[in-house]
């Protein structure tokens, strides 16, 4: 029985990546740059985004698919921050979002009006690791209120991530957490990881967030 | 397909439910207690458990089997503060204990010499809502750091769960989090849910913590 476990596993999980190979084709045809935001529950994912969306709203056209497990709470915190499409997405109890989400929430989006579109996943940080939704990368949210050993704990996201965001830096004076050392332990699992060290609550490193951002932005070819 | 894989998982989870029963009936038998400590990644589990363990060590043996995914890095924080066993489970990359892993760290441990049983699952909201591990409760940790409407997005845990702890209370001040309004959405998920509000760090609800665990213990008969 296990291994007909795996087998029919490993025919979901084929499936699921020829279908994100596809969102990913149609995202780079429409120049659309696609970050997923994957975190443990409770990491910032949403206030991070409503931030971002506050600040960056005048400057760029973003849109936002947001899963969760159950409630839109996090599709209509963000959607008062913005005139553009937040898109929710449900899972009804899965642990994670899939290709097949995006690929029908995409059809929802005027892509040819957006610059940017952000996946806000399922929190939790051992599914979605495996699960490809045709993103140009993932980028992992790591709150300095939770372990500093999370990487090696969770090591498959880490190396799935190509940014690491340390989030409620405000925090930092009132918990045993060191920056540098949970640094160098992401290094270890990841050591093409790049970090950036933010309070949305407090605004730290926001800019340096919307400078990274901003250098993922497609040329737009001159008429 | 889909059918074929919901036909497979309900045998999988079949299978499950029956060595939980198995590892129930053991338990109970032995007189043993047992708590399933289910939380997102870095909600305290750990933390709790190690000033438990130094509270408690020399009135109660208490036994721990700790769940990850990767490292054994919690079993080794915890058995610094114990000359019991503190059985590691690693998951290699599933995202729950299940009863089998159970079952089998149990054969390590003397239950006639424990007077408590703590399993601390992998820091997941989702998954292990549904794994029965033949605990006699869930108890769930919600630290304030996190959103206060977790219990209606991840339902089925906070409905699964007879205690919540929350975590990290000496964070309050400085975190946008209204405990009696996060009290109030348990509740409303879960009517019969008990409270317990604790910082492992700072010592705050030790005490009443220590007096729910005093209450579950099973009486010594007299000889």
């Amino acid at each position: 029985m296990p291994v007909r476990t795996i087998d029919v596993r490993e025919r979901v999980m084929a499936k699921n990546d020829e279908l994100a190979a596809g969102v990913r084709t149609r995202l780079r045809a429409a120049g659309v740059p696609t970050f997923n935001l994957v975190s443990s529950p409770g990491s910032g994912k949403t206030l991070l985004l409503e931030r971002t969306l506050a600040d960056l709203g005048a400057e760029l056209h973003i849109a936002v698919i947001t899963g969760d497990v159950q409630t839109q709470n996090d599709a209509d915190r963000l959607a008062r921050h913005t005139d553009h499409l937040v898109q929710a997405v449900v899972t009804n109890g899965a642990c994670h979002l899939d290709a097949r989400q995006v690929e029908t929430a995409l059809d929802a989006i005027d892509l040819s009006d957006t610059d940017l579109l952000f996946i806000e996943n399922v929190g939790n940080l051992v599914c979605p690791a495996s699960w490809d939704l045709g993103e140009d990368a993932k980028i992992v949210l790591f709150s300095v209120t939770e372990g500093e050993d999370k990487p090696v704990k969770y090591p498959k996201m880490f190396r799935e991530a190509r940014v690491c965001v340390f989030t409620k830096m405000d925090l930092l004076a009132h918990v045993p957490f060191s920056v540098v050392r949970a640094t160098g332990i992401a290094l270890e699992v990841n050591p093409g990881l790049q970090f950036l060290y933010t309070s949305a609550l407090r605004g730290d490193g926001m800019e340096e967030w919307y400078g990274f951002l901003r250098s993922q932005l497609r040329p737009v070819c001159a008429l």
